[in-house]
């Protein structure tokens, strides 16, 4: 099984050809967080199959496969999601002084009645015992692998055509009673998903001038925080090349 | 910019070909979390930027973009970290009893010294001030993000060849004194980089007999928890069916 000539060809990973790097990496820089280009298709079974498959092929720690998914269909159940949603953002708005706060109102954050589907991912503590491999001395490990098993789901919606949204804006605890969600059963994140007239080419957020992409070479360091690598390391010039490619509307993919 | 024919169409996500998409999948699919076939070759800058700049484009929470990248390539430095391992490790042995304990250290859980690049992905919780958008409710969204960030990375590492491990298996105090992060940033995963002599068919602890793959169409609810969607929903039926087809050896792509 061993390669016989490790070297710079190994930069070609066996298996792997440039059109599935480059499908990956598009996947990657096109994914968008959608909250309001919902279209009311139905999304095809064997698409959302292939998602919550994508989503079970995660990492876990321990192999522990935390997760299960709940799917939501239900009017009748997005609604009193939507209505916890309404409760804890006029909550959340409140946090935000003048203007900050204005401009957090006039921002559309969720898309809960529109998407066809919602999807609750979530995380049993309890499915591989009290002591896992791998969770001994981190134990929010088995979140992490949840949220792992998210951006898988993510992805291939992106390349699937699917928007997806992370609502965050909601109280845990209300989200466990509306979907009857046991005590040791975190709601790790609450998706919506659904075919999109169009996906945006920045993130909403950076659009309305919420915040700014941040310059990736300034969040490297070398072999400890703030260690700059003894000079001038190669490595962040190549890193801002790749960046002004993707702001100069080069490809999508950086590879 | 809307698509004026929405339907079945939409399945075919504009912009992504049949190609790309099973370039996804295959990376997802193939994806492991790697431990023992470390090669020294250097990792190439010009990869290993690509592979930051797929971390950078991962959601986050309120655009906060969280992360930072303390990239370790110093000996001395693996090997405080790979100290902290060893006792962390035989703390995480006596957790286990009898034939567990036993078979818990006959796995290998790490390749700190022999990966040519460590990698630590931390989460700034300060980076954009106390009040976050979308983290009002769920403090724990910002680490989060940062796990999206770790999963973009692993699957681009992947397609190009690399091998990736994630150690857990450490005291994150250490960790942050080892590498000198401060108090308010958090260490969110450890990582081994580098191209290896192969990728394994299965999870390590599948084939070790540690823990098997649970089968998906039981970790699904709909409309709640216990759900059965009405009887015999399709979604389980394809769910099965694309299972099969991978346990059967079939094309790393599901699709």
């Amino acid at each position: 099984m061993t390669d016989p000539s490790p070297g710079p060809e190994h930069a070609k990973a066996p298996g792997f050809s440039e059109a599935d790097r480059a499908g990956l990496y598009k996947a990657i820089f096109n994914r968008r967080d959608v909250r309001g280009q919902f279209l009311p298709d139905p999304v095809p079974e064997a698409v959302l199959a292939r998602l919550l498959t994508a989503a079970h092929f995660a990492p876990s720690v321990g192999f522990m496969q935390p997760w299960s998914f709940v799917v939501v269909t239900d009017p009748a159940v997005k609604a009193r999601v939507h209505g916890d949603f309404e409760a804890a953002n006029e909550e959340a708005a409140l946090r935000f002084e003048g203007a900050r706060r204005e401009a957090y109102r006039k921002l559309r954050l969720q898309g809960i009645r529109e998407a066809p589907v919602n999807l609750c991912i979530t995380c049993d503590r309890d499915r591989a015992g009290p002591v896992v491999l791998g969770r001994t001395h981190i134990p929010t490990m088995d979140l992490y692998s949840t949220v792992c098993a998210v951006q898988n789901l993510w992805l291939a919606a992106r390349a699937e055509g699917l928007g997806v949204g992370w609502v965050s804006i909601l109280h845990p605890r209300r989200l466990q009673d509306i979907l009857g969600i046991p005590q040791r059963v975190v709601p790790v994140a609450y998706l919506c998903l659904g075919f999109v007239s169009h996906f945006l080419d920045r993130p909403e957020l950076e659009s309305a001038g919420w915040r700014t992409r941040l310059p990736l070479d300034q969040l490297i360091h070398f072999d400890g925080w703030g260690g700059d690598g003894g000079g001038a390391p190669t490595l962040l010039d190549e890193v801002r090349q790749v960046m002004a490619d993707m702001e100069g509307g080069g490809p999508a993919s950086p590879g």
